[in-house]
């Protein structure tokens, strides 16, 4: 199954209005609105996945049988989770991106944080600083898992019953201020400089994440294709290690970094550019770059 | 004024429910309950921020001539805000702990974030990790300011127009896991390690910050006294340089960094301890260490 959040007025990081709702994908266009058919569901998707365990269930039981009600093409698509309590992200999570930055790492995953703000939804424009601010705004193509069940202490073992599923995602980066300091900061949080959807495929559905890859284009061309088994830290530890000091709860977004780019390529992003990401057997997040006002 | 977040019933951090309102100090216990004297105003202080830069006149007139209605001995206090889009966070921003920690700083502000649910209220326990997995669970004692006023591009010189009040905070750490990676990330976000209040006084009554004293107490021992003009990069400059790439919205809160401790004494805090941080002309945050389950 294959859930969106979208929105037919209001603005997008505004918070929620009564134009936004949840959607059942039936094609990669067509899509049930839920709201429509289970009055009773919460009306955002943090808010289905923090009723309880069985949500999946509730979900396929109300659209069961039903006919698609619209079309992205006539919705604005929101971050799949527009308001997480918590968006953590991985920096040097593949071999080859680390090689690339010269950074060093540790055993555990490094962990920093992104607001709600400085992400978008599926073709929703990245916005690009401006020129003054920075030369270096760079894609990141990355695979984010969103968290179904709340824990603490979690181990490997079980770490994947936490998962209620996974979205492409562009974790957009201002180089010249993510290197101001050691803190990357200010430089992974720009407004609106990243990226997160089309939808959240249901972990059932995705089945096993490291046998599928992740593909970024710009313009067309092919920028990264690494398979995701190449992850230095996997899912089932960064499930582990982030529960040790911080209880994972349902609609928690984590982006789990962005592998090397091909050789002789860049990362930058451009005014212009359409970038995308794609997870193989997930779908394709696409952005056009607009220029900051 | 100074006003509260509290709590008579339900689970901090939970999100709001009937049992949460806004208080308005009329001494260092008692309050007025805004809900009672103001029913048309949002039930939540991020909320009356958001509700136009007007907020604090509506708010005076609503509780001008009213008695107090509560004491805090009766209440649960919350975070000053306990639901923020963004916490931001400064590293090194005094040069005693900047030489205590031997790491090195640029001329830029050094920003990481906390998550809501790492911050408890006033005389709520904070909760030391687990025995197993750290030995140094430290304080800092910090001046936090709310943004009070949206703005982006905001220079030094406009900087204090976009602050709505000042709160003490308790930037409670985890050194083991702060030291993981170059991130901090996990280490600045364990489970209630920090905490914030007991109440924002707004930026008039405050006056100049640069006058007053961050000073932290364990048992009633000094560990900390250092005056807030002692801060590298200032708050029309930290203001500035955030807003750069990130618009900053009423509710927001910055925690401006720890300054060092009285030299021979550290910022170590065990089960048992009470930790106070005062800023002086402002309140003091006071909070019990408990051990975790």
């Amino acid at each position: 199954m294959r859930l969106i959040t979208y929105r037919t007025s209001g603005v997008a990081g505004e918070g929620y209005t009564d134009g936004t709702g949840v959607g059942v994908m039936v094609d990669d266009k067509q899509f049930i609105d839920l709201a429509k058919h289970a009055p009773n569901l919460p009306k955002t998707l943090r808010g289905i996945l923090e009723s309880g365990t069985d949500w999946q269930s509730r979900v396929e039981k109300a659209v069961k049988g039903k006919s698609a009600d619209n079309s992205i093409d006539n919705v604005a698509l929101d971050p799949v989770i527009p308001n997480p309590q918590a968006t953590w992200c991985l920096a040097l999570n593949f071999q080859l991106h680390k090689d690339e930055t010269g950074l060093e790492r540790s055993q555990y995953p490094e962990l920093f944080q992104r607001m709600p703000s400085t992400i978008v939804g599926h073709n929703q424009p990245l916005v690009r600083p401006r020129a003054e601010l920075c030369k270096r705004y760079d894609f990141e193509g990355e695979l984010a898992f969103i968290v179904g069940k709340r824990g603490r202490y979690v181990s490997e073992k079980d770490a994947f019953a936490h998962i209620a599923g996974y979205a492409p995602y562009n974790e957009g980066s201002v180089r010249e201020f993510q290197l101001h300091n050691r803190q990357f900061g200010l430089g992974k949080n720009f407004e609106k400089s990243g990226s997160f959807g089309p939808w959240m495929m249901t972990a059932d559905e995705f089945g096993d994440p490291y046998k599928q890859y992740i593909k970024t284009r710009v313009n067309g061309a092919l920028k990264q294709d690494t398979q995701l088994s190449e992850m230095l830290n996997s899912l089932e530890n960064i499930v582990s290690y982030l529960s040790t000091g911080y209880e994972i709860r349902p609609g928690d977004v984590c982006a789990i970094g962005t592998p090397g780019s091909i050789p002789g390529t860049t990362k930058l992003m451009n005014v212009g550019d359409v970038c995308e990401v794609e997870i193989t057997g997930l779908g394709t997040l696409s952005n056009k770059v607009i220029a900051a006002d």
